[in-house]
């Protein structure tokens, strides 16, 4: 672990990585932190919080590009690790490592621009009647110290310095990392490249600890520490809520960003479904079983108009299942946990199970395929259950009246896919507002895996996909979630921050009475 | 009460607003909604939603700007009835009537330039490698219909008409309000006024209810209700914990904006304290007994080093708060609690009374002022507690590090004012990280009293002087409470929002691959 400038060891219980691919054991075992652990890196943060948060946006952007330059220097040693904890093969951990370095790239250029600080002028009007005006200048500044929780399905880009501890950093915030038990040794590799960065830039040492967690413990002492004023957060829904649960009842309640639960429809429009069934069924199986189906934005629920047409999809994706092989899963307790999900989503009255894929192994998991009715779905919602893994349901609508049923009755979502053709646009088009009502993303003729590092990109979404949709996970707005406004007024020049200043010293986009400058 | 485009009678219980200048008991008598009635009026605007949200700029401006113009053609009715139900004289409420419609205007101007948007586009890349990079566009979209409750102390700007009205209702979210029932007189009169601007516009009678309540039933309701997806609230805090608490608890958790509780703390820095203590001392009493001292921004808490320049300050603030005449308290209820918290505090064994103001007759609060020492202050968390009206607590330090230590230890707090000469600025520049951390708003040589409506303003601080510290409640920025981000991957020019499509229709700024243009 490391607490600040220093490394240290757990002394709480003990966890080993399991390789899910082998069953194997890995070492060395790594032990947890104490509650004072916790302490003392809650304190660190806060005490290194006001320096860091006034570094120069030149100064912190090099920050962020020294640590994506530090994780690429960990070289094969991380990929491999990274590989034997987490049963992701080769190329996906190489594309998320670059991912990672590109989110850290991206909040550098985000931090350089500078236009997330809001930086608002209105200028004093001495002469105003009946009352002069005062001057006003806003900012943004960061919340405090953030708690990130390392997530299972992505060891680099969702852990320890993955998006929310990019974009916190980025706002001027140190973090508290927890590192997710399944893969201790990658997030002690990147937490001593994070380290490393601090070092290297003199920056307070408190800017980043990384603590590891045997049970639950470490997690609620950090959300539940007075120090710490925000969290991030992706994994289950019962995890989330548990956090959300602690913040809200701390003597002060601070934001929880928990991604939690999404099973991202897919809506298959009538035209598009006639003119490309066969197409639409492979390209709809070869996103829901990659990577084992672990992604957050797996399509887990299909919705469609019964007839020959679906019947041909249908066809074609059962075929594709059948001869799914079986894909190793990330640990062995969520291979445990979508078997049963699986067996009893099989075993429920309401739903047909259409194809199973191979099974294999180890810990690796069977794909499967599944059918109900839009009637049965609607009175059932144990069926928009998530299940984490290549598990999907097909809803089989009598019209497009009933499919827009099923969809006012879903919770929200992080996507939701329309494929369509030309000549299914006006269906298509008086459905989105009520799909704008539930995720966060709209995506035509794909799947929502694949999400794009970039300036437009939300991986966010209504309650439950995430605890608080007015934000994203990914993408340089991500920022957002970490700032809160201060306005000053009346302060002269030397009194101001020197984003505020007359003479704008940073040449930072500033908007005057309204009006942006710059 | 007004439930969309109906004006119908309310039925439950029975409230009549007394003229506190009197004591005289106002007809007529209001009664509150039913349970049903919270519902019919969340279906409307539900109902409304999709239809209000995808108003141009300009049908919303020009809606925004209709009702300020139908509130001041209400004319003197409104005043005098704001008047006999407030007991708030005829001055401040026609000042504080056209910073309501000043609100309104302001929200308008938002619309129409539409930065608060922030609409992105990140153009596809068909050649990128290793992959084709998609067409990805943002724009903020309403969270949904919104409740507003009125605020007991603001009439006009923060009731039904109010900062929150406006800003949800540029936002693009319908807004249920439920009137203070201290007011329930004005409230009808706004509630009219807004009423028939939704009927002028052509816009779905949704847009628009206003409730009354006798109880806390219909406030309950609301926030409970599926349909509502976020709360705005000016008021105790024991009413916005509850309805924390309520939301918090509901199948999917919603926002809640609560402005509850602020002692806004001034800062004497030894010199400026030394060269104008006695101009100081008139400033900061005039400011506390301002409306009967009825602002969230009072000045409630005043902090100095010991010594001759803090006696002199203590001797003329005295002998201005001794001659300050008894002022009429907006209702009984709140005159009650007044006296009650005051006579508490005077009571209080580590409190001395400097000075009580003159007393007076009905409902008339008496001016209060009170000195503790800085030990003492920290080791009474009970003295932090948000007295609302004209009394205010100094705090005797013996040195600048004791100062700094209560400032530690102090909540969140909607501002802080700084009074200072140029030789104290190396010690305030100090403190300043530390205020910036508590407070949304750092004024100098003034007070918190007069929140201009302007671009830079922040209203809003962290927990508990509101619900949620990333946000404020007057000023442009409010309009951020009600919007949530969504992305549109892939989607065709016919199938976009107009503010996203290629051709710009509604001309609006945009951001491309993170450059603003226009």
């Amino acid at each position: 672990m490391f607490i600040g400038a220093k490394a240290v060891a757990g002394t709480v219980g003990q966890v080993s990585a399991v390789n899910p691919a082998t069953g194997e054991t890995l070492e060395p075992a790594f032990r947890g932190a104490t509650v004072d652990q916790v302490d003392e890196a809650c304190r660190l943060a806060d005490a290194a919080f006001d320096t860091y948060r006034e570094t120069t946006p030149e100064a912190r952007a090099t920050f962020l590009e020294a640590i994506a330059a530090n994780i690429m220097a960990l070289g094969d040693e991380l990929i491999e690790r990274c590989m034997a904890e987490s049963g992701l093969p080769r190329p996906r951990l190489e594309g998320e490592r670059g991912r990672t370095v590109n989110q850290l790239k991206l909040f550098a250029q985000v931090v350089r621009d500078g236009s997330y600080l809001d930086l608002r002028i209105d200028p004093a009007m001495p002469e105003r009647q009946p009352l002069p005006r005062v001057d006003l200048r806003l900012r943004q500044v960061p919340v405090g110290p953030v708690a990130v929780f390392g997530a299972s399905n992505f060891p680099l880009a969702f852990s320890v310095a993955g998006g929310d501890t990019a974009s916190a950093l980025a706002a001027g915030a140190p973090v508290v990392a927890k590192a997710h038990p399944a893969h201790p040794g990658t997030s002690e590799l990147v937490g001593r490249a994070v380290q490393k960065a601090v070092a290297d830039a003199g920056l307070p040492e408190g800017v980043f600890s990384l603590l590891f967690d045997t049970g639950y413990e470490v997690g609620q002492a950090l959300v539940a520490h007075p120090a710490i004023k925000a969290v991030g957060f992706t994994g289950s829904r019962r995890g989330g809520l548990a956090l959300m649960d602690i913040a809200a009842k701390r003597a002060e309640p601070i934001p929880v960003y928990a991604e939690m639960s999404s099973i991202n429809p897919v809506l298959l429009f009538p035209n598009a479904l006639a003119a490309k069934a066969e197409e639409t069924a492979k390209a709809f199986v070869g996103s829901l079983t990659l990577g084992a189906g672990q992604f957050c934005t797996n399509p887990g629920l299909v919705l469609a108009i019964e007839g020959e047409a679906l019947d041909r999809f249908v066809a074609v994706a059962r075929e594709a299942i059948a001869a799914q092989p079986a894909a190793t899963m990330l640990t062995p307790g969520i291979h445990k946990a979508y078997e049963t999900a699986v067996a009893e989503l099989a075993a429920h009255d309401q739903v047909e199970t259409l194809a199973r894929g191979q099974s294999g192994e180890h810990f690796r998991g069977q794909a499967g395929l599944f059918l109900t009715s839009a009637e049965d779905f609607l009175a059932n919602p144990v069926l928009q259950d998530e299940i984490f893994g290549a598990a999907s349901l097909i809803v089989r609508c009598p019209d497009l009246a009933a499919l827009r049923r099923v969809v006012e009755g879903l919770e929200g979502q992080l996507t939701a896919a329309i494929h369509v053709v030309e000549a299914d646009y006006a269906d298509a088009k008086a459905l989105l507002p009520l799909l704008e009502r539930k995720v966060g993303r709209i995506l035509l003729n794909g799947f929502g895996t694949g999400v794009e590092v970039a300036h437009a990109m939300v991986h966010g979404g209504p309650f439950p996909s995430t605890a608080d949709g007015r934000s994203t996970s990914v993408g340089s707005l991500a920022i957002a979630r970490f700032l809160r406004p201060v306005s000053y007024q009346d302060l002269p020049d030397a009194l101001l921050p020197d984003a505020l200043r007359d003479s704008n010293p940073l040449g930072l986009p500033r908007s005057v009475d309204g009006r942006r400058q710059g």
